[in-house]
């Protein structure tokens, strides 16, 4: 991997200026060289001053989003499809301007528990607006990765193999999958081999425990997941995500179905995940090392 | 176990009484002994037809359902709690009079995703609701079983040690838990541990896969599982579920969020579960007699 | 796989020509299509006999066997390697001669717990030895496969990769390695990414169990060596294996250190041997099939 | 746990009497509270030295042996068995002598890849003298366990179920089991499901890799194992082994089978397990409070 991050939500709930900054120090005290931040709405935060600090703590900034259902480019509704456009094109600049490498989450649909089936025509809105969004985001500079999420989340994209069979419909070389060992405990025949099978398609990695809680207190392999990493030679980045009631706000709570402390102590959580994915992708690629070493 | 059954959505859709009954005389085909049904509306079907039909078939008729909002008895609304308690007492008594055995499902809340936390006020409505039902199925004849679901699916009790501490405070001897493979794989730490640590308490058991497809084509650990049910002994039913875009309903489609066909021929996938189920149950039963055997 | 094979000892201690014609008997009564001999003495049977038997019974021959000390080609006495060479030689045509498809087994030293360390003199005289057979082999319309087996029963070759360096070294095209899931379960670091590193070197593949017993009964994970063999694109043979004591003769049970009884009905044993190949080659490329499709 | 401890062949053979001492200087340096010697003759070692240097570096002493085929007490031989009966009796006071707390190993019988079958005969006589050891041990206040080792390295006890048989066949309560991981993934069903069944009657644990090197690079599920360990609420010790051809010496090799290097750095080696053996312990305790907690 390239740089190990933690998602903005194990310090705060993103509501105010103090609290983005407070976490990117955090993040920094703990060692992370990413700080994962929700959709920031240039209006609210002063963007010039958080890339400040970002460049000070030598903290890359990545900005992961879901769309609303009023602005889905899965719509079938043409006037929600460019206001979904209108949205993802705004949000490629505001991850430029505030000196951020990547923009990532569920830009290809709303993130929310559909009330009505995936449609063929939502679809190829869908994929002609990630196309158009992949060509600013070249010109910007700006990584663009599509989250593959439960079902629970989103109706469209909910495994790797159609992560990979959508990005090759957008016909861009700019548009990779943003992968989560979460979302695929619970919709993937076998993580590890989907890790494989996307190969150098997979452009984010976020590292999540099956209850969303501390790693290792829950399903996932994470043995397997990073042996998969290792043998696909992956060298981007790698991003801890973990919610608890005990610390994010409400709504977020309710949006992602967070009814109970995982955790109540953010930075313990926080530095034992560092710890855990550290060791335990070091463990791995010591296995690739001696399995190979006759 | 005791016996092997088989959710009825894998045949049907549940609408018509032509598709319940097509459903049982595939289940009772494919070697299955029991049939699980949503909730019946005793208006829409005609019952004892369906009853007579079980027995001549020799399938137990297990009932599950979730309550609607309307009915939520976790809600801080009386008059709410109060037509959940009648909502449940009027499916006690179907149950009974289809000659049903029990009743499961998300009978302690709403079967949704919930859009509020749960409340001490709510979860206190919600244990004297099933408290009562508890007597009420106890004098029917009824088992009465909790299923513990994952958090898209309910905010009460999404996992066994939230259900222990529940059936505890209904102060019943007449409540059990009712686990599925499926939830635990999102919630639990450690699906085989909780089998252990609710032991006789559990009441009722579904398999399901982590996608809710093939079993085997997923990631749950249904060896450990099993083993885990041999080691407490566990002499109940165990019931196969599986849904796909393939076969059921949109109705229920959306409310699960089956999105994609994970499989599109019901009877194959019957008989694979059956032979799946039958086969690694009694490897867990020779693995528990060859280990304690010096 | 091409063909499912199961090694005679399940059935006999190979001793008399009658006991090695009833093993015939039963694997092809069992459904499988390939018997597995320990090296046989021409001038002990009547090849001819069991060649013709075998035809008769679609089943095909294949021979594995270990070499004495005696004759043992990792030897650094030339002697010794000599009388190694003349007994693979032999051997070869004897697997000729019956109609066998393949000589497999530890031919690159002896079968034995060795009291002293492998010597790059002897690895050296080994090398030369294979190449040599293999040229005889190829002749003779023979595959020749090396197994790599656990450091009690040889020195040489522990680990695939160690296997993989060794078929190089040799510079011949004709030897491929025969693993085994007993073994690597000693020696590997991770037996399924092990199947993956070999890949079409891969010759020849024996299931067995962690403890030699029942399949499922012990610690090899199957479900990922599946998975691995239908991720390379296995076309070869697979060939069960188990050892206990209630069957096979004294002298191969001290060989092996089989202590105990295992089981005790090899039948039963055989028919669950294959039912559980088969059934969880299928899952595994159903695994594969359903990962992969968008 | 109570104490972690380092078996002293990752730093020395053994041989002089400087390499114990320096032994357990690095055993101390590391962090390590417990260091495991082989046999050590009174007649070669200046034991009330190692003895001193252990209290001084708060070092607990335990030592571990297999008896040579001359001292057999599973011998049918009663002079052989009289013999090994000699040789206990002075290890339990070479122990007490030296300030250890613990006598394991091999006491049962040969440690040796044995020719024969084990005989009903020579398992009593093991019986009766491990009795008689016991009775010795625990009037010198010396803990004794008998470690289940692998097919190849004993004949008579190779599983958990079986050293559970042979400790109650003693009689004593002074007799308890050494299980080993390393042996464990040979020869047991389910090693964690082993080390539920044999709960209070632990009493020593060994923790090595499937293949004797790093642990993480091999097969056995470490999590699992402390999942059992902080199930039963195992109090008493666990020691790390670990052996490579890179540092110990030929004899031991040869015994063992080690016929690679696993490792070259012993020094890295301990500090590595150490970490791993704390850090999976600590969140095989998490996951365990987690799991109950409502």
């Amino acid at each position: 991997m390239r740089r190990l991050g933690i998602h903005s939500f194990v310090w705060t709930d993103g509501g105010t200026q103090e609290g983005l900054e407070d976490a990117m120090e955090k993040s920094a005290a703990c060692g992370f060289g990413i700080i994962e931040f929700a959709y920031l709405r240039p209006e609210k935060f002063d963007l010039e001053r958080l890339a400040k600090r970002a460049r000070a703590l030598d903290l890359d900034i990545v900005v992961t989003m879901g769309l609303p259902l009023s602005a889905d480019v899965s719509s079938e509704d043409l006037g929600v499809v460019r206001a979904g456009e209108a949205l993802l094109s705004d949000a490629v600049k505001a991850v430029r301007d505030i000196g951020g490498i990547r923009l990532g989450g569920i830009l290809y649909s709303a993130h929310t528990k559909y009330a009505r089936m995936p449609t063929e025509c939502g679809r190829k809105n869908s994929v002609a607006a990630i196309a158009k969004t992949a060509d600013i985001a070249k010109q910007s500079g700006v990584e663009l990765v599509l989250e593959i999420v439960n079902r629970f989340e989103t109706n469209l994209l909910n495994t790797t193999a159609q992560g990979l069979a959508f990005v090759r419909e957008t016909g861009s070389d700019h548009v990779r999958l943003h992968l989560d060992t979460f979302h695929m405990n619970i919709e993937e025949v076998d993580p590890a081999a989907s890790v494989r099978l996307a190969g150098d398609k997979i452009g984010y990695f976020h590292i999540g425990e099956s209850n969303r809680g501390y790693l290792g207190a829950g399903v996932v392999d994470f043995d397997r997941m990073f042996d998969a990493l290792v043998e696909i030679g992956y060298a981007r980045d790698i991003v801890f995500e973990s919610f608890s009631n005990a610390v994010v706000d409400e709504a977020l709570s309710l949006a992602c179905g967070i009814w109970r402390d995982t955790w109540t102590d953010n930075e313990a959580l926080a530095r034992h995940a560092k710890r855990f994915i550290e060791i335990r992708y070091e463990e791995a690629q010591r296995r690739r090392a001696t399995l190979a070493r006759p």
